[in-house]
């Protein structure tokens, strides 16, 4: 089962990708988190420890260098990567973790050889590998490609209620149908009443709906008070496993998951 | 005036330019605000008409290709830029907005026409412009190099109660620091208590701070309803007058405002 998780900056793709792969690895699963949005930190909402002590991949210089630094003016387009999941992850509570970084830095342009070689650890990743993958990303999908679009089970739109957050569902799932990706499916989030679900559904006619997810103020003071925020809502876990089980449910490979 | 915005996705960069780009133009200001995040929508939010009509310049493939497209092996990393403002902007009350758009597509790696061109551009704006320039940007400082640095009168890092907001402005201000840009403050939105605003002015100790702005459901429930959010909280606005006053008063460059 490979999961893509897209939406816009602050809408909880974070918080969606902690609590599947908490259920997920819960469940027996082998479970695979990428982290692939600079933005967040998946590693800190898992509850690893020193999770600011993990260096990304975009900084391991050494390794970009040698995998895909140019050679002869070319970039290598298809670095080997197929070693890196062993050798540059963390596992907690039996989720193995990977954290890309971020390609670019303050004050410079486009960085081939960092983007060359995240894109081809994802694709590995999402191709060759036979965990649950579940890919926390930016508003976007471009780590994503025509290669890697046939093997995700579910690319989930976290939606919150806000005009911003439906218009860039339909940017995401417009990206997503040019490199005929057709498993999308939207999750509501931070859902505070009745009529704000009404609004996410009725905003966006002709999706699929995995669930929803209530905002609980007891999140956010967890996170305050530095507590593990994925054990400090009882009705948003029960949420989450609901979606859980949509997804395990309505999953094609269900026979393949571990 | 330049005054870049950069923060997490979702803490209210946009809400926070819109503010200021309509309080700058009511006080007399000629004001050109520039929505370099593809995640936000600046044209919407300051209640351009036809907002999701405009072009933005990333999609300009002939303009791209015409500035900054491959001669002869190389690109140009410099194309001419001075004259886009003019013809690739749009005006309403008072505001004159480029979009900027987003220099990536689905399934695709970098693209550095675009990349260099936007970054040109922005460039252009930050140091030959007389107008007061607000910059709505992404999680980072992508679009600001040393050269514009010493251009950026403020560069405003908001930040929301919650933590990975914290740390993304620690990250800023570290990629700021690392191009020189100094003139660095903290605005705290969303706040709903006392106990919201100390937990921000804890984390960031050291930080100078411009203000703070309420958490108001007015403005969710007017953005749900599809109506202006900028005339939606009077509190807010109040606050955002606040800011604007702590920027003029706070500015070296005061003589200089138009």
């Amino acid at each position: 089962m490979k999961i893509a998780i897209s939406g816009k900056g602050g809408v909880g793709k974070t918080l969606l990708a902690s609590l599947l792969s908490k259920i997920f690895a819960e469940s027996g699963s082998s479970v695979i988190a990428i982290d692939a949005d600079p933005d967040s930190n998946l590693a800190a909402t898992l509850g690893f420890p020193n999770s600011d002590k993990i260096t990304p991949i975009s900084e391991m210089s050494a390794l970009i260098e040698e995998r895909a630094g140019q050679k002869g003016g070319f970039f290598t387009l298809n670095p080997k990567v197929d070693d890196l999941p062993e050798k540059y992850s963390q596992e907690h509570n039996g989720i193995r973790l990977m954290i890309m970084g971020h390609p670019k830095k303050g004050g410079t342009g486009c960085y081939c050889p960092e983007s060359a070689l995240l894109q081809a650890l994802i694709t590995h990743l999402l191709l060759a590998r036979d965990e649950v993958v579940i890919l926390d990303m930016e508003a976007g999908i471009e780590h994503l490609g025509r290669a890697t679009a046939r093997t995700v089970d579910k690319l989930i739109i976290v939606v919150e209620p806000g005009r911003r957050s439906i218009e860039a569902a339909y940017k995401i799932d417009k990206l997503a149908k040019d490199i005929n990706l057709q498993n999308i499916a939207i999750v509501g989030n931070k859902i505070r009443s009745q009529s704000e679900k009404e609004f996410i559904n009725s905003s966006l006619p002709g999706f699929k709906f995995l669930g929803f997810i209530s905002y609980d103020q007891a999140i956010v003071e967890a996170d305050l008070a530095n507590q593990p925020i994925l054990d400090a809502s009882p009705q948003v876990i029960a949420e989450a496993r609901n979606i859980h089980q949509a997804l395990v449910s309505n999953s094609k490979v269900i026979s393949k998951i571990n």
